[in-house]
This record gives C-alpha cells, structure tokens and sequence, in this order.
C-alpha cells in the first residue's frame, strides 16, 4: 500500500464562521490533493458559499451517498443537504450550525469507523453552537467516546511546528487535577504519546514530564507528587523502552522543549501546557485526539466569527493539520500491510 | 526631598557566582551612581575580585561600620570582613557561601529598617548555599519575614519590561492552592500591587485577574471558584476604585497582557505566572518583593555558577532591579514628605 493516497473524512464544521472558506480553500489547495483522497461530509450549498468567499473553484465531485463513493479521484462531497446557507447569519452562534456541525461530524466519524477513511479531519466548531444543539455537549473527546461507543483511554495533542504536548488531565477542575494524578494515569499518557508520535514519523520521540508542584515540589517541600507518583511511573516508562524524562519544573520544562532538547511534553493539567502552547503561537497549531480507531484533527484557532465571510482566514493550521491527519493515516495503512 | 538621591542598601550575594561581578559592575555604572546612593553590605576582599573579573575600577569608600556612612558622595561599602575569597571555590554552592549571602542580607535590612535606607537590592542568592547555611530557609519571603519581625502580607512580583505579575499563592502544593484561594486573599493582592505599582510609578494600574480553572470554569462546568470566590473580589476591588478585570482564562491573559492591554496579571498560582513570564524571557526580568516597610529588589535570574569568574555576566537585569529600587525608594519619600 506504501505510496498509496489515504481516505480522509472531512467534516463541515460551524457554518457561521470561517470553516466553509476554509474547507473550500483545502479542496483546492494542491497540497492537499496530492496527500489524500477527501471525502467531505457537509452541504453543497454551504461549501458553495465558502469557495465564493474563498474566491476559489470547486473541483470536486458531489454524492448524495457515501456508499457510492470511488476514492482516487477527485475530492468527493457527501451532500447531506442539511443547511441552507440563506438562513446562516454570520459571526451567530446558533442551534442549526451546531446541528449542522454535529451532523457532518457524525457521519465523517461513521466513515471511518467502516473503514472507508484512515483519519478524520474537521474544520473549527463552534462551543456555543454545538451546546446550543447538544447541551450535554463538553468536548470532543467526550462526544467522539460517545459517538464511536470506544470507552478507552483518549487524549488531546496540541502539535506546534515539531513539538506536541499531550496531558494527563484536562477539562476537570484544579482542585480535583493533585488528586487524579496517578500513576497509572501517566504511564497510559506516555504510551499513548508514545504511540502517537510514532504514528506521525518520529522513530523514538524524546517525551519531557512536567511536574505538578512549584519547582518540581521542591524535594518534597511544596508537594510530594513528583516524588510519590511522577517519578516512579517515568522510571517504569523508561524500563518500558520510551524516551522519557522528568519531572521536570514546568515553567522552564517548555524552553528547554522549543531549544530541541525534547519533541514532546506531557503535562499535568489543562493550562500547564496551554499557557505555554498559546504563548508560543498555538493558534497556529494542530490540535490531534489520539486513542480512538483512527487519529482526528483540527487546526487549534476557533471559528473566527470575527472574520467569517471575508476571505482572509488563513490556511496555514488547518492544512497542516490536514497533513497530520494524512501522515498518520498513511502509517497505519503501512503498519497494517507489514504485520 | 524630590530629586534628592535615595539611599539603598545593597546586599552582596552568593560568592561562587556571577554575584560579586554584578556588584561591582554596578557600583561603576553611571546610571546606578546618578539614581541613588549606594551603601553595599558585604567584604572589600570580594568585591574587589568581582571588580576583577567584571574589569571595572572600585571607586567607592569602605566603612567598618555603617554608623560612620555619610551618604551623598561615592558608594559605600560596609566591610563586614565576613569572607575571604581565597575559600570560594567558583561555582559551588557552599555554607560559607550561603552564610556570607545570609550576613550581607539581615545588615541591609537592618539598615533600612532603621530608616537610612529607602529599599533594598540584593544580587543573586544560590537555594543550595541558603539551606546550607540556614536548613529552614524556604524562600525570602520568610525569611524577610523573620528578619524584619513583619507578620503582614507580603508578595513577591515579577516584573518584565512594563508587565507585572503577583500571585494568590506560591510556594505550596498544587493540591492545595484551590483551597487557598480566598476573596480575601485576592483583595489583598489586588491592594498590594496596586499600591506597589502606584509606588513605582503606575498612576492607575489597569491589573487582569487570572481564572484558577481552565477555560475560566466553562461557566462551572470546570469548577466553581470563578463564579464564587474569584468574581465576588474582583468586582469588590472595582468597587474600591481599582483599575481590576477578570477572571480571565490563563492561557490567553498573559497574551493579552503583551498586547498592552494590562500592565500587571494577578495569577492565582506560581506556575500559572511562571510558565508565561518565563515564555517571554522574564529571566531578563526583575523580583520584586513587596509588602513590607520598604521594597526589595534583585534581578530575577540565578547565580549563574557556569559563567562565575567569566567576566560576561548580563547586567541589564540587576539594573533594572536596582532603578526600580530607587524609583520606589524615592516615591516613598515623596509621598512622606507630602502626607
């Protein structure tokens, strides 16, 4: 299969924003083209809308069913005619784009549960949007463990340029994050990073551990965690064969990763990483979720109400994301011939 | 008073490092001499093999004791005879090392304590050689805390560039710092730095509070302290005439911070400040701690053991720390003399 184009499931995210000129923009874009079969699920007419604020042409073909899919063409929309773009305002957060969001999401997940795409990939949501549809709606993850009934472990990835960030709790509060360290947690982390990594092409990626405490705890002084529980499930990773260090401090963890000293870190909690992913630029980034059949991503900047329907959204993250989604999709395909 | 020199006690710290060199770079920087009269705390015999390594002529008077210090003309050194630099051994963290730093601190504060002296200055101590020499010794916070008999509140602030950061609470476990966090506490904060910043110039310091949880508690989803605890002390503080907005996620706060939108975040934990200030370079930046009687200023890096006896030490740091001294300094002598 080596050299072989990967199917991606693209799914239409909100339609309020920027995702359907940047949709439009992907299926153009001849980088894109050369690295994957797309089959988009969304609505003509919404994309339709997003090539002329793209000021770009479609050059794709149009199904009404995924059945009758043949990949190797041209990219394919799934019209499910579920959105007249007429009864979109712009820069609104509305229950109908969420639906229409969660619609084309489903389906694209669907897909590739069948085996049809090796990755999904999906243009930004809107929060606001798709709680207005779906009010027990939290995050993806929550919504994708739902939708794939996959119960197993599964984690956010935050990739910037070369350096990803992957972390052992996320949206819980601080209170609850000392308490759901364990060491258990960290090792599925680590392996699942691990993993991952491997997945996208590096062959033994270097992963740094943030400490929890202040000053990694201080030799125990301001905390007992790195000491108790850090330290012993990085030491079992390493006996494991990973490429593991830490506890690290983790407000100087993060420079030493962007000098190249590591391609990863893993951190405790949700803003451990993210204050130094955003200060870094992560709106430029790729945010990946590992753990489930098939990789997912989606370009880290939101939906840009502010700039819907100019033209002017930038590319730049949701191609590489794209990319991503594609390099991984090929390694699976690669893996599954091999062995 | 206005435009009469302020007096500030400079304390020499650890001998191994880069401290002696900065000490003696300053005393001969023009723009140290023209801002205040300096009186240094330690022994002539390193300073004078600081001045060596920095290549810099001593153009100072010695004292043996400060009773005997006119100030107005040259800088001063009290020369505490404390040690002889022939048993440092550079870059080694020793007792003898953390004593001398622990000697030249507790006279400088004295100093000022007695009134000769508007703020204090130190240059760089080594955590190792502190404990060494004094096992309990946490962080100078207590320490200060001890020396000067202050039992009030105090904090330490960071300052890089125009941008100030103060913090809830620092130096404990991360499991303990939801806990920590009280209307109170905050208020508290909140005061302090407005009044800190007021001293160092800030008309109206327009301060950004920093949510504990992430995404700012989604609304509770989260957690629950923005909604109890942290919004409650913020529009308190408004309603005190404080320049206060949040709570604010703290992945983007700091972003906003850099764009001019704020001149000082209140974060609510050590890293949640650290990892950002750090991000943006805050080694360059300056320590301030602030709270008690008068300020206390040094730079924000370390002793830099791997450049010690080098000559290249980067000075900007400690004069930035130095200036904001006496900018301090001179404000409280002028609020005196006004009130």
């Amino acid at each position: 299969m080596d050299g072989e184009k990967p199917v991606i499931a693209m799914a239409m995210g909100d339609p309020a924003g920027i995702s359907p000129e940047i949709a439009a923009k992907l299926l153009a874009a001849d980088a894109i083209r050369n690295a994957a079969d797309i089959v988009v699920f969304g609505d003509r007419r919404v994309l339709e809308a997003g090539a002329k604020v793209a000021g770009s042409r479609l050059d794709i073909d149009v199904e009404a069913d995924a059945a009758d899919v043949r990949p190797g063409g041209r990219p394919v929309l799934i019209d499910l005619q579920s959105l007249d773009p007429a009864s979109i305002e712009l820069g609104q957060a509305t229950a109908a784009g969420g639906q229409f969001a969660i619609r084309n999401f489903l389906a694209a997940l669907a897909y590739a549960k069948a085996g049809k795409a090796g990755a999904v990939f999906f243009t930004p949501f809107n929060k606001k949007a798709m709680r207005l549809a779906h009010p027990s709606y939290d995050d993806e993850i929550n919504f994708i463990r739902d939708a794939l009934s996959h119960p197993g472990p599964a984690s956010e990835f935050n990739v910037l340029d070369s350096l990803w960030n992957a972390r052992v709790t996320s949206h819980i509060p601080l209170s609850k994050v000392a308490e759901s360290i364990t060491q258990e947690r960290i090792l599925r982390s680590l392996a699942l990073t691990d993993a991952s990594m491997r997945g996208a092409g590096f062959a033994r990626p270097r992963i740094a551990v943030a400490a929890l405490n202040p000053h990694a705890g201080d030799g125990g002084n301001f905390g007992r965690e790195e000491i108790d529980v850090i330290e012993p499930a990085v030491r079992a990773a390493m006996k494991q064969g990973l490429a593991v260090e830490g506890p690290f401090p983790s407000d100087t963890v993060f420079l030493r990763a962007k000098n190249g000293q590591f391609d990863a870190v893993l951190t405790m909690y949700h803003d451990q990483g993210q204050i130094a992913m955003k200060m870094m630029g992560f709106d430029r980034g790729v945010t990946l979720i590992g753990g489930f059949p098939f990789p997912i991503c989606t370009p880290a900047h939101g939906t840009a109400y502010e700039i819907a329907g100019k033209g002017v959204a930038n590319l730049g993250a949701s191609e590489r994301a794209l990319l991503l989604a594609a390099a991984m999709a090929r390694s699976r395909v690669a893996e599954a011939a091999a062995g």
